[in-house]
């Protein structure tokens, strides 16, 4: 067996690989070479290692038993015998996970079974994970392809941001978002631990922050180190965030005095940017904030530790006397001077505490400390900046999550298009105004996987046909993993109806794609408190059953003499479900288009397949009407108006061709 | 406000009290007033007791709470304010419930509050249900409609069998289903404890009985007691079945002496009625079980206490010297009299232990103490024999859930035609040779509904029609309690499909409809380590969808000029699935029987609707063929074929009536 190089990889995907990619690999590794045979996956399978004993890897094999087993069906006896799966081991590596560990396997899959080889236990886990991702099923029974496979990541530093303070996500879903990082081998979980909305950790040192700072939703300090722990054991590192010195509205509900105008304050309820801002002319303030951080630095072992920095509002710090002239005798020329003096203060409570400082872009300033990292929302252009300064930085630009954007959209955003050397990675980035633990992982799933693969995988991986049909079977592996963002779908829509059948508005939710949180954010007067379980928060990002209707059109148009029943059903099923859904009140008009939208297809298909030419105008006048229809309405987009459009292009096309 | 007597209801349902039956209420109460006025849920949703506490009511409250907050979506903040519902409670009642208490209530419910009345805590739990139930969407809010409830359940034994020996079934499986069972107001959990293939308790006194009778899968005591209590905090009773003499394989396992023929025993791992049975010959024998009695009466605070007594094979009872020489030394004719003599030893020993013993049909004989409960799987018949001679009856002939018969089926079936007042009741009984854990709730849910209606509601409810309608919503609003029957679902589809798009098996299967024991018996050599992660195991026991296509081509037929859209899309989208599914070996002939099936539909269809009548021959041909269609294949039946009928029978009757 050849081994294949990465550059040629691309290039085999719809050839020899093409198996592979059926079984739901991602993120793709570095090198497939396909080998003969089939290893069976029965009652008997049975997961062993050669290495010394290691508590992470025993832990991992009966996880692992745990997820092949509900993911097949079968009932795994680990009765001994001879073994499915071995793993060898170089060393267990450190305690916990660090930047830069090696995580490296190779995977090679024969009748008679597997070996899997890692440097690292870190390594061994991410090998596992590609194991797992193989099992396929055929006929009666589920069974690996042969295969040689080596693999390491791209970028060191792949992680998920979770904003857990504009909406509370308690420690369960916290667990099952790290099985799933783990699932697609991301390795960094970065916690937004505080904000405006909420200060989510036990303080025992300041306990008004979490008492008065939380509605009472907050992590112990003990669910934390398990959290922290239980990431540990999927090779995931914690990174905390404390974002200072904005978004510290919570922070003043205990302590006013920490804030640059005076109080009292309560916790924000509404979404945006504030001006709550920690006073930085006194003295007090950092006093507080090194105890503090004395305090939590303890709780996180990880070598980093985010203190946010982004969106500092400096209204207080205009109209504070006492902060004007702390300037003047600092020689501090306004707030991004101010704001860098705070940081650099930061900087060496940082240090005292063992720590490197990471901070979103605006905390890059002079006399910045060269170790800190760089975490950017502002683009690829900020990072090199910051890079050419000698800054190394994470990408999260074009990784948020909150915009509900296709998974192609943040899959097709490269952290370090120019190779600078400097970049780390990346981080999808879930921000909460519009998410709540019931929506969470749809908002996240599986989109995050396509950003897994582009942290992970080699930059020329990047086919987004293959990563979407890839990324399906991925979204229906995390069910097992424990991900809810397919069992959660139905319910939440049968909510909605009570007692009529749910199927008509499962149809048109299908044929919807909701908004992001731009397309949110202006409509309705939203705070933390107004609910999220409307038809928006049901509906998915991105539709699966239009994404295939698009490509069965594409496929039509190519060749009009096709079969078109698959086409034909959906639209008829579009252009009927307004009578069948009936929909009460505010879902009236969008049902309504969906109707309109399947009738206007059906039509477009005949003129399509008789070839016979639709009267003068009559293309025109329905492209018009789907820019109207492609309005959002209900803070959802009728995704169903893409196909149609296609058709209708195709016989614009087709007139203008014949015209000529 | 007037109230509706009961005689009444069964012509009311489908006018004043029509809006109700729509909200999912399920059984029906006794009797039901509508009244003006709507009761919003919100987040200030509360209910409070005017009564003295208790631990039970408070529990209760805590957990409806949390379902109408996953229900509806809406988080409940429990911040006081006025009361959303006052319950009111005249007493606490015994520690344990019992049998015959007091289970009424009533239920007022307007648009300033309910308040709901009851005797006993029962009681309140059976209308805090109700109240639950009654909850329905509207827009963009939920609410109750105004009403005036007057309920009490018909029979006082209300009940569901759970077989967790052919199976092992976890605690959180038993769980989840009482909790479910007391969402539909059943009071009696059933709990079948051994049988051939397993037993499932810790005896401290005897501990070979678990260790070499479970292969490792029992209850700790602890657990039982968990268990126990759980159940009595929904007001749901626990009877405990330990089935002897036959049916006792396992006990043989660890103590092969209590046999009738010499060892070694080992557990049985096939399905069917086996010859190990206890010798009751051997004074030892009485002892044992005796002992045995003594430790398990115990754990189980119910009066009854359940000892089998079904099927006894006689086999090693003839073929025993000791035990034929004993037979004739105490004058007992052959082995029903040995069986009797059994019981009668057995009786002493409840008596002794403070119990009222249960048995199947098989226990009833002379010398029978008469406050014995027959409980029968024979029928009615049975029962009424029993009756005759003075004993109390429980009916499960025609409630046997792992026949998966249609929920329609069950409810035909009346424990007390004749009204003998001797029939306490009835119990749905699960059977678990072709069930596991991941498939048990959708063999349960939601059809064990429907026979808990038969068991509380009046004899005069009896619609099938309207069952139906409700028993879907009840369906759904089952996931709100946690029953896996709906999420399972998919996920079971898509495990067998890898990489494919899972729809297209989606749509066979919701076509199809699994067949229950006695459709599998024979046909494989099914052990209790034979896989149940197959397509039956995850087709439903009744399909919805074809339901609702049956009364879309009843209505059609009534009047063929009716739109058809909505059974011209499905008979189209089954013509075509075939080819969408391309299914690889065992699904082949059912997909494309499937695929026929529509094509034919389709062409019944538009001879329906034009007019045209078909070719000679034709229809006759296609009936015939849907003979064959309809045989059972891969373990299910195509319930598709029966709309398809139904339209080709309304051309034979076309053509009948056109030559008449």
């Amino acid at each position: 067996m050849d081994t294949i190089s990465n550059r040629l990889l691309g290039a085999l995907l719809l050839s020899m690989v093409a198996p592979i990619l059926s079984a739901g690999l991602m993120p793709l590794p570095l090198k497939y070479v396909a080998a003969p045979g089939k290893l069976i996956i029965d009652s008997n399978f049975r997961i062993v290692t050669t290495s010394v004993g290691d508590a992470r890897m025993e832990a991992a094999f009966v996880r692992a038993t745990g997820r092949i087993s509900r993911q097949t069906g079968i009932p795994i006896y680990n009765r001994g015998g001879k073994p499915t799966l071995v793993v060898s081991c170089k060393e267990s590596g450190p305690e916990y996970p660090a930047l830069g560990e090696d995580e490296s396997y190779t995977l090679d899959i024969a009748s008679d079974g597997a070996k899997l080889n890692a440097s690292t236990v870190t390594g061994a886990l991410r090998g596992l994970e590609t194991f797992i991702q193989l099992i396929s099923p055929e006929s009666n029974t589920f069974y690996l392809p042969g295969a040689h496979i080596e693999d390491r990541p791209r970028f060191p530093w792949r992680g998920l941001m979770l904003d857990v303070s504009r909406h509370w996500m308690s420690v369960p879903v916290i667990e099952r978002n790290l099985d799933a990082m783990a699932a697609v081998k991301l390795n960094v979980f970065h916690w937004h631990l505080s904000d405006d909305q909420g200060f989510r950790v036990e303080s025992k040192r300041f306990p008004k922050l979490h008492q008065l700072g939380s509605d009472g939703k907050f992590y112990t300090q003990a669910q934390v180190r398990d959290v922290v722990n239980y990431a540990r054991d999927r090779g995931i590192r914690v990174i905390p965030e404390f974002d200072i010195p904005g978004h510290t509205t919570s922070w003043f509900a205990g302590y006013p005095e920490l804030a640059s105008a005076p109080g009292p304050y309560t916790i924000e309820r509404k979404w945006g940017v504030f001006q709550p801002t920690l006073d930085p002319a006194r003295e007090e303030t950092y006093t507080f904030i090194d105890e503090f951080l004395a305090e939590m630095t303890g709780l996180f072992p990880d070598r980093f530790f985010h203190i946010g920095g982004d969106e500092v509002d400096d209204a207080q710090w205009k109209t504070s006397n006492s902060i004007q002239t702390f300037e003047r005798e600092n020689h501090l020329a306004g707030s991004v001077a101010l704001h860098a003096y705070f940081n650099r203060r930061l900087q060496d409570m940082m240090k005292k505490h063992g720590k490197t400082m990471v901070g979103w872009d605006e905390i890059l300033a002079p006399g910045l400390a060269k170790d800190t990292v760089i975490q950017s929302w502002r683009g690829q252009a900020s990072l090199a900046d910051a890079g050419s300064k000698g800054y190394r930085g994470i990408l999260s630009f074009g990784y948020y999550l909150d915009h509900l954007k296709p998974a192609s959209f943040h899959y097709a955003v490269d952290p370090d298009p120019q190779q600078t050397a400097q970049i780390l990675g990346g981080e999808a980035c879930m921000w909460t105004e519009y998410v709540s633990e019931e929506t969470v992982d749809s908002r996240i799933w599986p989109r995050a996987a396509a950003i897994a693969e582009r942290l992970w995988s080699a930059a020329s991986v990047n086919d987004a046909d293959s990563m979407y049909q890839r990324l399906e079977a991925v979204s229906r592996q995390l069910q097992w993993v424990g991900i809810q963002h397919r069992s959660n779908y139905q319910p939440m829509l049968d909510r909605l109806r009570g007692d009529a059948p749910p199927e008509p508005l499962r149809v048109l939710a299908d044929a919807s794609e909701a908004l992001g949180i731009e397309g949110r954010r202006d409509i309705h007067k939203y705070t933390s408190q107004v609910l999220l379980n409307r038809f928006v928060d049901a509906v998915r990002p991105e539709s699966e059953g239009v994404r295939q209707m698009e490509i069965a059109v594409r496929k039509l148009i190519a060749d009009p003499s096709r079969d078109s029943a698959e086409i034909q059903v959906r639209l008829t099923e579009w252009s009927k479900n307004d009578d069948l859904l009936r929909p009460s009140g505010y879902l009236g008009p969008i049902s309504r288009n969906l109707a309109a939208l399947g009738s206007v297809g059906l039509q477009a298909l005949e003129y399509l397949r008789s070839g016979h030419a639709p009267p003068e105008g009559w293309v025109a006048g329905q492209i018009q009407s789907m820019d109207r229809m492609q309005d959002p309405q209900v803070e959802v987009r009728l995704a169903a108006v893409r196909p149609v459009r296609q058709l209708l292009q195709a016989l614009a096309d087709r007139r203008n061709t014949s015209n000529d």
